[in-house]
């Protein structure tokens, strides 16, 4: 009923998948700071990604509230789902508890974080570089998942990481790789369940899963269980790909 | 660019608008407050309204984090505005930094509020009066606007109020004349450039501006000057019905 959490359900496998999808696919989020003035509290909007261990990731403007709040204290705080038709408590969401770290330019994290923050918002190219703009991981410490009325579970923040990520710059070559294949991202969004009609593309892959990007939608795809390898992910979107036939034109 | 907020721009009657417009049509809200626990901000949803002189409010459960935060320190943050199509950092949104303020039940403040609350959200009825459910003004004390890129304004919490908002129970009674005009509901929501097609009707009304609902769409209209009197707004709206004429069937 309404925001009332009443009894909260145990948590299960169900509810760290939906949490994850809730984190991984959100385009946007409401990130909640500390006011260094004021003390009080300040939510505004920020884009958001996922860095290859599925640590949300947000850039930002030094000159920003939220970048000054971050930088006097770092507890911080992401709200993730947009509710859609209907009743808006209806809609699943998840709050995060977050400690925010700063990704220092000129190293391989900011490297791949930047590639893959650019997978998903290609717009961003236009100030990704700005001497005032910086990346923030925001590893989660703990969650509060809303699942519409009557269903609240708290998670651990560790439900929202990707245990033994791998080596990141395969997974940006898998990226890399691919964006070339259009068609097969067609097909992976229709055999996946995602939204018909949008021109879908492989927007960025880790072990857990892929990230496709339709426009102003985007998709994640959880797999079963991670990944061993990207030749692995490799393989099974190219048979997924191949298991539907393409129409004929 | 982003949200970067670069040279603030002078606070115009144009920004204090858009801002007015962004709080009090909006359906729900990121409502952030500190976790009393961990000292952390906390970002959940919230279903909104406003006062008949404009002040934010909520409706939560004790049982829900946000209420145990507001309790425990009543230093918060409301998000509106929410992104449509295309990039959501070109859409307007603004942050509240708030005073929350306990409406006690058994008061008029408590009657009117859950009546102009009710009006917007009726399925609220389910669990408005539940015991563990209460009322919060969040009463604005400074609000940082964004108005799409390049677009950053500070405003006064005052900039968010009606002022002299005049006697609760007349608008009430307003309130409740409008809720039967359907028709007339549907000229306004026409003249006054809402969505066409959906089913408007009155929600509220308030001295400075008419709240209409239509389905999932809340959509406020400010008058240029604040109205003298619930009866002066009665009668522009008779006027806006008459000046449209009626489609023949």
């Amino acid at each position: 009923m309404a925001d009332k959490p009443q009894v909260l359900r145990e948590t299960d496998d169900e509810a760290r998948r939906l949490a994850r999808l809730l984190v991984r696919g959100a385009r946007f989020m409401a990130l909640g700071v500390i006011d260094p003035e004021t003390g009080f509290p300040s939510v505004s909007r920020a884009l958001t990604a996922t860095d290859f261990d599925g640590v949300p990731v947000i850039l930002v403007s030094a000159l920003s509230g939220h970048t000054k709040g971050l930088a006097a204290d770092p507890r911080c705080s992401l709200l993730a789902g947009e509710p859609g038709k209907g009743d808006p408590l209806a809609h699943p969401r998840i709050t995060l508890q977050c400690r925010a770290d700063t990704v220092e330019r000129d190293t391989e994290d900011h490297a791949r974080i930047r590639h893959r923050f650019l997978g998903r918002h290609p717009k961003a190219s236009l100030y990704v570089d700005f001497p005032d703009f910086r990346f923030f991981r925001l590893l989660p410490q703990t969650a509060s998942l809303n699942g519409g009325f009557g269903r609240a579970y708290v998670l651990a923040g560790s439900d929202l990481l990707i245990e033994e990520p791998g080596n990141g710059r395969e997974w940006l070559e898998l990226q890399d790789r691919l964006k070339e294949m259009a068609e097969a991202a067609a097909l992976c969004a229709e055999q996946w369940g995602a939204e018909k009609g949008r021109p879908w593309r492989f927007a960025g892959v880790d072990r857990s899963g892929v990230d496709l990007v339709g426009g102003d939608l985007h998709f994640r795809h959880e797999f079963a269980t991670p990944a061993a390898s990207p030749g692995i992910v490799f393989d099974c979107i190219s048979n997924v790909a191949k298991v539907i036939p393409l129409p004929e034109n």
